[in-house]
């Protein structure tokens, strides 16, 4: 890993961007602060609470810029199952990185049926290891954890394992293994993150898990019920139908709320044709354990009141996450909170004057790890690297890692038409083919884009949206296109790279007004 | 397929651009221009020499702006094996395509060892069948051809299977199976394409093969001698090896000319470490049968002027592309030659006013697909469409399927300092770790990427560079951007997609001139 280096500031370069230029002046910097903050009436500048993604960020920017900073991390055991991690929060530990590993997992186990036949001589009757697997991202996470901690000592944060709650708005008690300290600081940054929630009925606490626990669990999850169709469910629903167990996901109202609609229904549909079932308009009524271990689910249609019960292996609580604001004791800080977040301003600001919130216990801003280091750090350079850039929150691109992936960026149709009206957008789409499919005869049934614009004038581009394979990697690109003020001209005068799918987007041609058939033409002309 | 429906000039949208306006009214032109083409005193409006890419795009853009159009297509036999294929030119059936497929192969067969690392109970020791590989690629290659012809149909482009030779710069004599028959049109597109090149060295035709053959060959490589360090050697050399044969590589004097050369050599590096030898300047002298069927290649070193000789199953040429110019009679066209090649200018003409070319067949310019497929189009639009859009061959990405890819767009390092000098270039790079490399340690020690950048002012970004997995898909939306205006503020403002390698891109924060080491810090913060 990159260990920092001392530059002395003779040898830094004039032109540098000032917030690259504080990167190489940190060392020299660190001499003179610790003279300066022997005078600070507060034992810290910055007390940065939550070791996350947006933590950590903001620790070390503000450190790099000159502040005196501790991160207090503290993760509460699962309720049941026990499962606690390192630090690193969510992403880390429970998130992206376990997933995007068990998603890799499953991918390959599609490869090797691909390899086949492509001629390769393997017996394709696999069967994964869930033991080896869990092991092998556990000990992926756990390197991940300690390279955090190294570059936290070698970036002169203060990490304290503990729990924060608020005493007053410059003070704090943080619980510790060795018990309470209170801690003073200027500044408070709040970067706790969110935990899953369960649901209020029978059996949900004792019986069900979470991703929380998932990525652990030292037992095969065998049949399970994912209850819930946001991105968290859908994923960990195909990544298990790909390791071959049987999820079936259980939907309440729609899949991937806050996602363009169209698409989402392509990616539901896409895991159908491989074999997951989707329980619409249904939600859980209670959860009993069989005497054969097995979980008695039972259940009912929301629309025709219908009731209906089920067995499994596993139940899987995916129904969204809640804040975790209730430990900080923010009345304490005179913090205000809505729906277990905290609003802030578009400098991250809470309704206190030193108390600022990052990542996802803001209110109303996506729940992303990228969004989160951004503000983080863009936070603790305004606040000590003189700096007045805010965190842009528009156009941030994403991917859902089901075994299609989705990935968009910018609006979703039905957002361009609400916030455009329907006579000023141009939706431009099309199905295509991947040369890699047609060996293997994977289903192209869902390969399928669309480009979102505006329709007169420039045609300037509001979203994009992508499903097929790698589409994290595809979309990438094209959100810095977007970022760049990409037009419709533009998209189609770019040259293609063949073959990739990526191209397809320069291929883009049949508005949905036209009402033509968007089916793929010619492959190479 | 989309096959092509008649569409009202009532329903035509207002608003369209033209150019895809005019894709809907083709039917209706049809009537009104078979009336008028009877007028005309040449047989067609234009004959497009060529049935690849360029060719194809071009002759189906033209009937669709109104033209009356015959497109010649021949293939000439390799001159050993005599290998020969269908419509659609290098790309679809001795290019991008079947590469892509074998290159496909090799990553799955990656991918089953991976799998194992992942906890699939896969036996990983396993081997290729050639000729099920050959087959499947063949049978695919056939399908597009099928569809290639179809196409044409339905888009009332005329076929002729001959091979098309100039009597005037009007007239074309075609050489058909039945026979000759001679043709004259307004206007000429010529686009051929090109064939790759033989060394004059003993035993070179008569024992070696080329690309041409190879996606076809009719038993299994075996230990290969590629000679030619050029994109196609190098991804030939490359899937090779991953499909578990001995390939070495030859390489005269620098590897990827025309590449970025930092980029070149991590290439070559990354193949070295996966057991692919390299012989530097080395140049091949002679080729003989022995009498166990192997190939004798005597070698030279061009600097020592030591001689050497090794015994390959295969001996592949990779020393470049002949542009097909000898069959055409330019001479009696009137038609200037350079270098086997086509010199034209800004709008594809060449000296004679009634005569075009386009795609690998002229001078100068990138020989990629899509570029071909583009300016086929334009040009077409613009003879027949009414448009005065040109072709804009800068920017261009590409990408090399080697084992690790690497794809590319806009100026080289060395092209941006040569352009704009030493002092106004700034270069920001880093190394990465894809997250999914871990669990089967992969090495990573290649996985690197950098941009080419203004260094004051702006800092807009002049080309951008990347070695890592799947490199085309990466890198064709930050073509988008770059042809947009990308600026490093924007790229490292741009929200990253976590856990992607794309999202390096917007990590990257390290120049070159500051000397700072470019290996990652952590993962997610």
């Amino acid at each position: 890993m990159h260990l920092f280096e001392f530059v002395p500031v003779s040898q830094l370069v004039e032109g540098e961007p000032r917030h690259r230029r504080s990167i190489y002046r940190s060392a020299y910097l660190d001499i003179r602060l610790r003279e300066e903050s022997a005078k600070g009436s507060y034992d810290y500048d910055l007390i940065v609470i939550g070791g996350g993604s947006a933590g950590l960020a903001c620790a070390k920017e503000a450190v790099l810029n000159g502040a005196r900073v501790a991160c207090l991390d503290y993760v509460k055991p699962t309720p049941t199952l026990g499962t606690k991690w390192g630090v690193g929060g969510t992403c880390v530990n429970v998130g992206c990185i376990p997933k995007k590993l068990m998603h890799q997992a499953s991918l390959l186990g599609e490869a090797v049926h691909e390899a086949a036949a492509y001629g390769w001589n393997v017996d394709d009757k696999i069967k994964p290891d869930w033991n080896k697997l869990v092991q092998s991202v556990q000990n992926h996470i756990k390197s991940v954890n300690w390279v955090t901690r190294v570059d936290l000592r070698d970036k002169k944060v203060e990490y304290i394992n503990g729990l924060g709650s608020f005493v007053d708005s410059h003070t704090l008690v943080a619980k510790l293994k060795s018990g309470d300290r209170t801690i003073t600081a200027q500044t408070f940054v709040i970067a706790v993150g969110g935990r899953p929630r369960y649901p209020d009925i029978p059996g949900a606490v004792e019986h069900g898990i979470t991703s929380d626990d998932l990525f652990s669990l030292d037992r095969e999850p065998g049949k399970t019920l994912v209850v819930g169709a946001g991105y968290i469910g859908l994923e960990c629903a195909g990544f298990l139908k790909g390791l071959g167990y049987e999820p079936t996901v259980m939907v309440r109202s729609i899949v991937l709320r806050g996602f363009d609609q169209q698409m989402a229904e392509l990616v539901a549909s896409s895991m159908e044709e491989r074999g997951i079932p989707f329980l619409r308009k249904s939600v859980p009524l209670s959860v009993e354990k069989q005497d054969d271990g097995k979980l008695l689910v039972k259940y009912k249609n929301t629309e025709t009141g219908e009731e209906a019960e089920d067995v499994f292996d596993t139940v899987l609580w995916a129904i969204g996450r809640k804040g975790l604001v209730d430990d900080l004791n923010l009345p304490n800080a005179g913090v205000t909170v809505q729906k277990d977040k905290i609003p802030v301003d578009s400098q991250e600001a809470t309704n206190v004057a030193n108390i600022y919130a990052v990542g996802d216990i803001i209110y109303g801003k996506p729940e992303l790890t990228p969004v989160a280091v951004l503000a983080g750090r863009l936070l603790a350079r305004r606040l000590y690297g003189g700096s007045t850039q805010r965190m842009d929150y528009n156009d941030v691109a994403t991917t859902v890692f089901t075994p299609l992936e989705y990935a968009c960026v910018g609006l979703s149709e039905e957002d361009a038409v609400k916030q455009y009206g329907a006579d000023e957008v141009e939706v431009f789409h099309g199905y295509y083919k991947p040369t890699e499919f047609f060996i293997p005869q994977k289903s192209v049934r869902y390969c399928y884009l669309k480009a979102v614009a505006e329709r007169h004038g420039d045609q300037r581009v509001y979203g994009l949206h992508y499903l097929g394979p790698v589409a994290g990697e595809v979309i990438q690109g094209f959100a810095a296109a977007l970022k760049s003020g990409l037009t419709i001209n533009t998209l189609i005068n770019t040259v293609g790279i063949h073959p990739t799918t990526a191209e397809e987007f320069t291929r883009l041609t049949i508005t949905k007004r036209s009402g033509l058939d968007p089916t793929p033409a010619s492959c190479c002309s």
